[in-house]
This record gives C-alpha cells, structure tokens and sequence, in this order.
C-alpha cells in the first residue's frame, strides 16, 4: 500500500466472510443493512451489507449461496473472487477476513479460541517442480498489527488453507511443514488475491473442532458453529473498537 | 447466456490459457499481439493477447507469471480470477480454456491426445456434509458442441480438476466418481465462473503425462510439454476455423 495511506486514519473497511451463520452475527452487531442495489456483476450470489460504525465505513461482503445448491459459497475460489470484485468496486482500506476454522490441540487450540494470524498458507496445492512447489505453498504474512496484538491480549497462530473440510495424511504433513495451529478453507486465497492488489489484510479465526482430536471433523464444526461464531463476533467487535481512529501503521 | 446471441455469429472469443509455454503456439499462430494498456487492474501479472482472425477477434489471456516467484500463476484461484475479470472486461461470446493435462490410460488415454471436454468437476475439495459435498464437488456441463466434435472427429472426455500436480489417493477416488478421462488444475474453475456469469465456455485438453502410468507426473510433464502444446496449438486452430461464421447454436 502507498506509505500515505498508513498515515490517516482508517475508514473504509471490507470483511470478508464466508459463512452466512458467521457473518450474521456481524451484521447485527454492527447493524450493517444489505446493500439494495449489488455493487457486483449480474449472476454472482455475493452479498454485500454495510454501514458506518463510530468513524468507520463497514463493508461485509458473504459470497452467498450457491445458486444451484443453495449452501454457502465457501472456499478459495468464491473467496478470491470476492475480495477481487471488493477491491475493485470499494477499495477498502483493510481487509478482514473472519471465520470459523480447525484447530490443533497439538498447537495449543482449543474450542472456542480465537486466534489473529501471523502467516498464512495452503495445504493442498502440491507442484513437485522446483519454485512451482512454492508458488503452491503460497506463503504470505498477514498484515502486522502488533499494538492490537498486545492490546487486547490475541493469540497469534499460523493458517493454513484448503478446499476440503477433512484432512487427509498429505494435507497434515504440509499443515505441519507450513506450522500452522488453525486450518480453514480461506484465508490463503484472500492473502493472496490481496497482496496482488496491495491491500492490508488481517485474519481473525475462531476454533469449531480440534482436527488433531478424536471427534469427527464434520460433526464437531457443525455442533459447535453457533456458540463459536458468538466467540468469533465478540472478538471482531474487539478488534474493530481499537482499529476506529487509528491509522494502519498503528495497528 | 441469452437466446439471442445464439444466432448471431460469434465475433468475441477469450482464450484462458494457464502456461506460458501453453499460450505462445496459440499466440504466434493467431498472430496475437500483447495489449500496450492492460485492460485488469494495476498489480495482476494477468496478459492479454489479442487479434483479428479471420471474422474473429481472439483474446488470449494468460495469468502470467507470479510477481513474487516467476512461475506461471497455475491452478484454480488465478484461473477463476482472470476468467472473472476478462468477462467483465472483454464480454467475449464464448471462453475456450486451453491446456495440457494427465490422462488416464485406464480410460484410453495416450501422451499426445487431444480431447474436447463434455463435463468439469473438482476431486480436491472434499465437505463431507450434505449438498456442500456437490459444491464440493462442482459437476458443470461444458457447452456442448456435437457438431464441432463431429466435424473434426475429436474425442470427448469427462475431466477433473485439482491444484495439485500429484494424485494422493483420496484424489484418486474423486476422479474415478468423477468418470474422468483427462485431470488439470484450472478446468472445473472456469467453468465455474463462466456459468455464474453465463457465458458458455469449452475446454480443450491435450495429454501431456499418464496419471495411472510408471513414470513420475513431474518428469513427464515437463518431457512432452513442448511437443504436447504443439498436438494442442493444431488442435486449437481447426476448432477455431470451424467456430468462424457460425453461430453459438451451429457448434
């Protein structure tokens, strides 16, 4: 991002949240309103809600529901689409990428944790072909926010991102080579799609199943999606109350 | 896509093309040139080529290289990207997404072979819940073109796609209930896109490696990546001289 733009105050910011169930609890505390009239093309099922908070202008764009299936658009490729389309048309000073995501208890995680990211990358994109296999890796710090960090006392953790919910043994030995401590289907594809476009973005991810545990990965998200996503709201409220007024580079 | 712009003669075409080495035959056989002002945003290594071809203008975009890593930008999420921003770019008539691939000899695939695609799906995103194991998967129909398939005697396969060169088992079951003939790592993201946004898209895929063979995928690849492209480049120009003059709904 331009070295000015560190220096005035924030005032446009774009969430960017997969999950209906984790984006409504955001909505209601910020009382965003859904845009009446899409800022996106005709055919896509993004959902863009908005409103100003104290001195803050809150986008929060959900990529939808699928529109043969009906489920959430979730994923790499609806996400990096998203944050595409939400840069072009709002330009948003930061990007904040929530969710829900695995934990590993081996890490440290546990149900309910919310953790802000220091690195993200992803797991499933093996190229064997020298500089190849990096570019599938895709490592890519989050923008750092030290001040938030200590202020309200965040776990910081590594992400790393897949298109599966379930984890097969290849996937774990490139989630342990990229040391990560919390696993979505995200974050990467927003890291990158953001780091071309040169924008800041942070990542906030709240824990709904231990995938190193004994439950099975599907049932231990889905029983604990609601009460996590009230964890995970809580935390963006936190978060948001400290970024209004400040500039990025007191983050 | 509209009824109308079925019988009218398609003027407007945009290649998706992943590899540079996949994009420059068509390129110089096309006489492409590179755009001077790009058309995407500051920031994307995303290349469009462009020229007058008989009574078609053809794009080509490439995503090109990594501004990080210097690789190409493979696989789904810069594929999805730039098929996204050429149709809001560009409105092209029909989007044909070119490329090698792995075949299966176990469904009659051989090294050299250029198959036109009937049906994308994804074996890499697997959500073991209900209707999001379908988005999951992400089954789409390719346009269908009997008379192109006919006229040139092509082969026809079904084909899966997944950001990974390699195939771990649990892929490889993905691609068996996928019936697939021929596997990439941008296909099904296309087609993806291309259906949100309703432009009809085909898909064009020469066998550069066996999947189910002896030799590592890696090795192969890059051994017939030259003369594969070549079998493709031909390919690509009698599809596009039976394409000119005719309509969407003669193909």
């Amino acid at each position: 991002m331009a070295a000015e733009s560190q220096k005035r105050p924030i005032s446009n910011i774009a969430f960017i949240i997969a999950m209906q169930s984790e984006a409504l609890p955001v909505v209601n505390r910020f009382q965003l309103t859904e845009d009446p009239e899409s800022v996106f093309p005709q055919g896509v099922p993004w959902v863009r809600y908005r409103g100003k908070y104290k001195d803050l202008n809150i986008n929060l764009i959900w990529p939808g529901k699928d529109p043969a299936l009906g489920v959430d658009s979730v994923g790499t490729i609806s996400s990096s689409l998203v944050t595409y389309a939400t840069i072009q048309a709002l330009q948003p000073d930061l990007i904040i990428n929530a969710g829900t995501s695995g934990g590993f208890k081996a890490k440290g995680a546990s149900i309910g944790d919310v953790f802000i990211v220091s690195d993200c990358a992803f797991h499933d994109r093996r190229i064997p072909i020298p500089v190849f296999d990096l570019f599938g890796v895709g490592l890519r710090k989050a923008f750092e926010t030290p001040n938030l960090v200590k202020e309200l006392d965040l776990k910081v953790a590594k992400l790393s991102t897949g298109d599966s919910l379930d984890m097969t043994q290849q996937d774990e030995t490139s989630i342990i080579a990229n040391d990560a401590t919390v696993k979505d289907m995200e974050g990467a594809a927003v890291a990158y799609v953001a780091d071309l476009l040169k924008v800041p973005a942070i990542f906030i991810k709240a824990v709904t199943d231990i995938v190193d545990g004994d439950k099975p990965t599907a049932e231990e998200f889905l029983q604990n999606l609601a009460s996590v996503t009230a964890a995970l709201d809580e935390a963006v409220e936190k978060v948001i109350n400290f970024i209004n007024g400040k500039c990025l580079s007191e983050l």
